[in-house]
């Protein structure tokens, strides 16, 4: 068993596997594609929907101290020139002078062009954010920007938040929502694209209490990708030098994974300090500060962030459960997903389609479908359909055979062990649920 | 009973109500704000999952003829050019000579400048498309569009989709995102915003059965509304007439809610015919053909698409809950949202803050909590604490008072009827489940 493919072709088997099962697509592909921006397909839309909630779950239904805010992409233009972005998001550019190629200064090695050897310009900064024009003229006044990061939604909110909530320091606002950078050099799949989903969480604590919470939400991120089955061997903190951090950082890890093209960050977990608030509340002259009634004191308080892309993790996921062995001289590909985020949870086969079965099938298809997303297949040899289901993820298997007809009980085959045992068909959707574990 | 106020009032308490509570806040409003972009609180963002989630399980997974996907937003630009928006998507613009003030010209009733008289330029086409910019290049070549709408990502996915899904016609694609557009007059809180959410499904069809289909759909999205909890006497269908009809339809209906500002389109369905795929096909030289191998038959499908507004469902949702009564000689303001949607399910309460209440009652909250978005609140008057929960729409209060010490029983309290009745603490979570019937 275990005829795993060497590390170089797994990106490639993966990449097809996703547009052939419908994962993932290029964007606008019968176009000719779009550089790095993706489609999510049937099975990644329900993959991405699953750990998104899995994320939101976490974070906000099952705690109390962290409420949930969706802030709008385009926001005000003035924020980013708050934030640092508008004078500081660039990435220095050169020219060569006589092929006219582009290149991040910062990746060169030789002063020349490395394509033709000719004449570089000077290095000037590039940008990163998307810009576009709100109202009918396209003039600088109009200037918006396609929000970088989602971060800022969440601190102009702060006092929004805070009223209604009736929340007191230490407390945290969480946020899913795309941002769009304009990479020079994205890649890596869905890896790192210009258009992409983030799931942060800002979380608001006493200027004494930064080191603590720092240490606390470490844990507590780490311990979440266990919680969605990511293989531990593949994951570890990555502590940000003097040199890497921020300038708004006192502190960040961050958490990678070892994809098969290196260890890469998943994750960030930041001390912003009160440098986000503070800078908002001068340029707006909004007083952003939490005040204490217990203790009568008034602060500007930390920030703890957490902030992970979300289909980074999709990567993740993906990248973690797959594999291909051999199985009775046979391959199988199995894509060894955690049941909490499998995008089809149950399929529902009649062994064959006749004597009845395909209408008790169909039968128990339609109730599980309450609970689950069900797939029912009558089509082809059922071992031909388990390895469909393998090769999307499918956790559990029923099928209906004649011994239901007498005994009313069906086989439950599992994926990962193919493992099978026999149940009642009146206990399935229980036993299934118990199998599957909690939601979060 | 039943205090309400008039009709022009109800807006600007639901306004007020939504920021007050955290359902909308106005987007970047610390920066004096981004005209007709808007933010959701922490109520807010649960109310418009709620309604994502139960438009996406009634579409995708209590089905089997419909598959999900989810498009990027930024497209190649020549979809768009394809599709016709580059053209057509225009409202006509005229500028006032002496003034400079902007007007569509459509809205005009004079043709002097309404604001000073002065004499108004030609109209000239104005495009509802935001535009932006890909790659380091400011120029025509690299430019981007903001989709104006989630169709298209579906019609050029269509072979992507059909392929591994195995589907036959007649199947549907469903998507649920965000789209933009560059409104001269936005407004009416968040019915008309220039970043907005759709829900759209397309529904492929043989070309002969679209009028069956068209009839079928119509039917089934009224339904949908009826079974949000929307109350039936505001809902109509609108047709519309030889001379409303969008370029690409040869049918469509839109299903209109009464809101306080008056009857307004929620959700368009459109019988598009063979037009988009058609397109695209000509376009691309891509064969998005559909071959039926029972009938030997080649074919481009009809579509019918079914359009709805996220947000201006959300509207719909708070407008139609919203109610002022006089209970006592007291003001009570009730968001009567079906449980489905409520951003909070349960709200737990000890009766009073000692005897061991709070313990229990924290107790019950930590399992409800596994089932349920849920709240727990032991300040002030009980009273006072159910008219707070029946402001932002909690179905369901449970109160731990000294008889729970007795005889292990709590009370529901039903925020409609305010009926209160007496439940075994282990029976809780069994019985709110009931009450709430099913999820989709």
């Amino acid at each position: 068993m275990g005829n795993k493919p060497v590390k170089d072709d797994t990106m490639d088997l993966l990449v097809s596997l996703c547009k052939r099962k419908g994962f993932v697509f290029q964007s606008s592909e019968i176009y000719g594609g779009v550089n790095s921006c993706w489609d999510m397909g049937p099975l990644g839309v329900e993959l991405k929907r699953n750990i998104r909630d899995f994320w939101w779950k976490t974070m906000t239904q099952a705690r109390d101290d962290i409420e949930g805010v969706d802030a709008a992409i385009l926001m005000h233009p003035q924020v980013w020139v708050t934030s640092g972005h508008v004078e500081g998001f660039t990435d220095p550019l050169v020219d060569c002078k006589q092929c006219k190629s582009r290149f991040r200064a910062d990746q060169l090695d030789t002063k020349v062009c490395p394509n033709c050897g000719g004449e570089l310009t000077e290095a000037r900064q590039f940008n990163l954010m998307f810009k576009t024009f709100m109202g009918p003229v396209e003039d600088s006044a109009a200037v918006v920007y396609l929000r970088p990061e989602t971060a800022q939604g969440i601190y102009v909110n702060f006092l929004n938040v805070l009223a209604p909530s009736r929340q007191k320091i230490p407390f945290g606002i969480a946020q899913v929502g795309k941002a769009f950078r304009n990479e020079i050099s994205p890649g890596n799949f869905i890896f790192r694209s210009r258009e992409f989903e983030q799931m942060e969480m800002q979380y608001f604590v006493h200027p004494s209490e930064d080191q603590k919470w720092f240490e606390y939400w470490k844990e507590q991120r780490y311990n979440w990708y266990l919680a969605l089955g990511i293989n531990k061997d593949k994951l570890r903190f990555h502590e940000h030098g003097p040199g890497e951090l921020a300038h708004y950082a006192k502190a960040a890890y961050d958490i990678e994974y070892e994809f098969p093209f290196g260890w890469k960050e998943l994750e960030g977990i930041h001390n912003r300090t009160d440098f986000d608030l503070s800078r908002h509340k001068e340029a707006t002259g909004v007083d952003l500060s939490f005040f204490n009634d217990e203790t009568k004191e008034r602060f500007v308080p930390y920030i703890i962030e957490t902030s992970a892309g979300l289909d980074r993790t999709m990567l993740t996921c993906l990248a973690d459960a797959y594999r291909s062995e051999i199985v009775r001289d046979e391959k199988r590909v199995v894509l060894g997903f955690s049941p909490k985020i499998a995008p089809i949870k149950v399929a529902v086969f009649p062994l064959v389609k006749k004597d009845g079965m395909p209408e008790i099938a169909r039968k128990i298809y339609r109730d599980l479908q309450r609970h689950f997303k069900c797939f029912y297949d009558e089509k082809s040899a059922v071992g031909r359909r388990y390895r469909r289901m393998d090769e999307i993820g499918t956790p559990f298997c029923v099928t209906v055979d004649s011994q239901t007809l007498e005994d009313q009980t069906v086989t439950i085959r599992e994926r990962d062990s193919m493992e099978q045992y026999r149940v009642a068909a009146e206990q399935l959707a229980q036993v299934l649920k118990e199998k599957m574990g909690p939601a979060f």
